[in-house]
């Protein structure tokens, strides 16, 4: 039974205390959060205490942290747990900077102790037959990736301008899932970027809306579309074009009621938002978490494909600014 | 906080377990058993005690029993339930006899406790919106009924030999679906079978293969199909053909990722089997009579309504034998 | 160059006229229609002679003619051209009698002469894919097929006064593709019907709406439903469960294009109506039946299909009147 | 009646020959041909008269030329056609040099002749249908378009050294759509391209799988993706994300069956290639030239947004050469 201890008792440390407490190897033992009360209402409602992060960090007992707290503490904690000797499962982005989090990939990695980043996409059933079926061969060698990503409704600007930006954001999942489906990272990126949704974004000194080409070394391109606002719900989707074929994971939709009548054909809507649709990877990716810990492996997502994502984010966030291509170095991957 | 027993810890008996377990307003205090090993692991895995049937009707205490027990014990459990007083939540079908079902309808009707029956699908969140859609007079008023209900693999003959047959056993649930969506039993009832899909079968006096018409008096026609054997999973459809429109409701699919290549385009099969299908359904049906007992309403699925189903099976049985149209009389829906 | 000649000059006919000159094997030489106006504009549309039914049967050299006079005329006129050693097309239904159907077949087949009737259907490219797919074992054995046949909007009642009812004017065509997807007529057909959509149409003793269901002597079974009105289009599916799977063939619709937004997903229907479905098929028809002519193969459909196909009808009218399954018996199929 | 030459009796002239044929209101009277054997084979086959390109220039009972020769001499053509008189259908792309492209504008413009180029896509219904419900307003501001083209298979090496390159010969086609469905052209131009199908195409020169991303000066992007070998078909796709919803235009199938079995669902892959999925685009494309010559209304594509998407192309060849941004500049654009 691994004991484990959560950091950050908001939204989303709310999902992942269902997983933790679903999973029988496991038992979360303690909850931190900044604020007292959030941290009482989650730990009563799950059967764990309330402690502060040092006495957590401090407790040998505990193998395991899940770091949710907001993103500017996330390379600290990372620091701090690994140096006390825990295994963490790191909610994305690794950080908004990327010097900062490869100062944390080196220190973490000094440390040997697993490091997981929660790049919960991974882990959608949808998703991950798309890329078994990839490497199962289906489709040939992989040649012409393409990532939709459109969120229901734009987040209030006041959000907007702590967040990195879009492309740090937002689109650092599609990043992680290009490198995931191509086995790594590309070597140039190029982005376009406009505020179109809300002009108060852009006066922000952000985007809305983005496209983003991706090209690996061997002449592999990927394409990330993002939207803040489709309106309709949350459309994530991917399609990879190979040598023998296309694949293409679709949205997962409210129900599969059909209607005809004289007016056309009508459906359901994709479901509205990522607890609906990726409820479920949560699951697996906790999951996995504790099953790497348990047999030892690699952890399915490792620090350095967070800071890899992080490393595209940061090159599209600057060729959006310049019009121009931006590499991906060496040194923007961490130590050799 | 409404205390409940379960009666039976089968396969059907631990799925509805989870859902008493997951719902806040009841509590599974008792497990009854004809086998005391399946009644123990399920109570110390829930956390109940493990009880005689006899013990727990005896309880005053315990408000609700759910009869999952063989269907020949049904009606008895139905009556002795009623009249200690409990409220009930029976598996389907009622009675493998007319009536034997039609004197436990009378017996239970007399004590004024709330029955309901087991049809999970109503519950399911696709046919549910389905018939919402309908109900809320999206395509007019309802004309040609059409319900597709085939099993992946035919059960074994041993099986069948006891089942009451393919109307009684399988097609019930489709005679359920239809009476409710059309909010009433037929008038009529014409049936068709064979025993094409394995002989051993035929030789059981039973049929694999069945097209059954129903008529209402106002001229509405419903056809349902079954099959023991669909090979590619669970296939569940409905379809319904209005004054304005077309509904349909239709399969849940293993992953929405689709391929096409060279040699055309495929995509994922439906689920297997009934529980990855209706798990949610079952999650549902409970929380329905929950809310029904708590708030006094009428039962979402009354026993009423087990009868009639079980009453178009009778009908359906006869007219599959004699090649002639069989009534559904009002004698054979329970007491005026 | 096979010469031939068009008797009917109505809509169907003007149909005909076109899958006749667009094809290089034949050459459209006269046209007949009772009313001298309508074989007037039609001739001089295409380049052809107005001639009178005597004078085109009394021409040794024109090879074929196309039938698609009014249906009370089919056996006259494919008795007389068969006897005047003309080849034939005639248009569906061979009669509203069987009796006299089957007479017409036996003088037919008495001459030596190749007679197919139109029955369109079969040459759609989705149903003769579908068919291929399962002459070619992709499903295995079939075991359950079903028609779903929907017009979109009734005709007037005079019409369905004269056209001999729903079963020997509508589902011919469902009865035909029963019999051709299941290589035979059936051993036993049940019905229902009922006057729903136009209470007119009832009065006029005919229904609007009906399931029938087929049942072939080795347990092999089929259903087709009706309806005269759908509102929508055309609707006309097939779909055939089979030892090792499921083939559909869908609708035709009229677009690809999709749409999403807050109200749901939205997409076109299905074409409107027979010329839009099917002006395809009637073209490789006629080429089928000249290349049946110039090879001295059988033809794709023969008038015992067509005798059939009508004898199917006869017995689920029969059978919607008195509530009985009603056989196909040796005698209603042909002389031996 | 309106007189019409074709100039080239290639492949793509022989398409046209068709659709003039096939039009009312107007006459197809010579076809020209550098190869004397095609321009005769082809006139035979329509009933047309064999002439050199001076001679129908020379005629003034000839009101246009459809011009369907080899790229290099559009140019030429447009000039010496527009000079004589002649009302102009020209093939795409207007030419692979756009200062010469837009010389041949200025002549042509310059004697007031009617000029349109042949962007057959446009004209496909799938996209027309989608072109009107954008412009119907049924999913409010465009603010994110995505086209994907993929030809079945790459052409031989020997013409892709003399095509122009990828941008210019196969994403002419989707910048114009690009164009036309945001209502001119846009401001800026990124294009990643790699040649990851055939070394031999990167040898040549050029590339076979690219990502071009658009932006236009109001934000609203456009991502187009072209690869020269989708292995199963021809896909043809376009989506528009809108302020209010997705529009999207999906492939033609082959046929409407699908199959499901243990394996999984499958079915037909998209028409194989431009002449199967666009030959009713090639006829409507002509109609509206003679409508708008009959009517004197705008051509429905006019020179001026030919030369606008070879601009599109320009910039994008240089885009992929330098990794930089290019922009559309005015005077890419014609004569003020």
């Amino acid at each position: 039974m691994i004991r484990v201890a959560l950091l950050g008792a908001g939204r989303i440390g709310q999902v992942h205390a269902k997983s933790i407490t679903a999973n029988d190897d496991c038992q979360l033992v303690a909850v931190a959060d900044a604020l007292p009360q959030a941290a009482q209402d989650l730990a009563a409602q799950i059967g764990a205490e309330v402690r502060s992060i040092d006495e957590i960090l401090a407790d040998d007992s505990i193998q395991a942290v899940l770091i949710a707290t907001s993103t500017d503490t996330h390379s600290d904690l990372i620091e701090r747990a690994t140096a006390a000797g825990k295994a963490v499962l790191c909610e994305k982005p690794v950080d908004l900077s990327l010097d900062r989090a490869l100062a944390a990939l080196k220190a973490a990695e000094g440390t040997g102790q697993p490091v997981m980043v929660g790049f919960n996409r991974r882990f959608d059933p949808n998703f991950a037959a798309l890329k078994a079926a990839f490497d199962g061969g289906e489709i040939g060698k992989g040649e012409l990736l393409s990532i939709t990503s459109y969120d229901p409704a734009p987040p209030p600007v006041s959000y907007v301008k702590v967040s990195g930006g879009l492309f740090r954001d937002m689109m650092i999942h599609d990043f992680d899932m290009a490198c995931w489906v191509f086995g790594g990272p590309p070597a140039r990126v190029t982005a376009t970027g406009s505020a179109i949704v809300d002009p108060e974004i852009g006066a922000a000194g952000d985007v809305d809306t983005a496209a983003v080409t991706l090209q690996w070394d061997d002449g592999r391109i990927g394409v990330i579309k993002n939207s803040r606002r489709a309106g309709y719900g949350y459309d994530q989707r991917i399609e990879l074009l190979g040598s023998k074929g296309l694949l293409s994971a679709k949205n997962v939709l409210e129900n599969t009621v059909e209607k005809i009548s004289a007016e056309g054909a009508s459906a359901a809507k994709p479901v509205y938002f990522f607890l609906e649709r990726y409820m479920r990877a949560y699951e697996i990716e906790w999951t996995a978490f504790i099953d790497a810990l348990k047999s030892g492996d690699t952890m399915p997502v490792t620090l350095r494909e967070g800071v890899a994502a992080l490393a595209c984010a940061e090159a599209a966030t600057k060729s959006a600014q310049t019009g121009e291509t931006v590499a991906i170095t060496a040194d923007m991957l961490g130590p050799a």
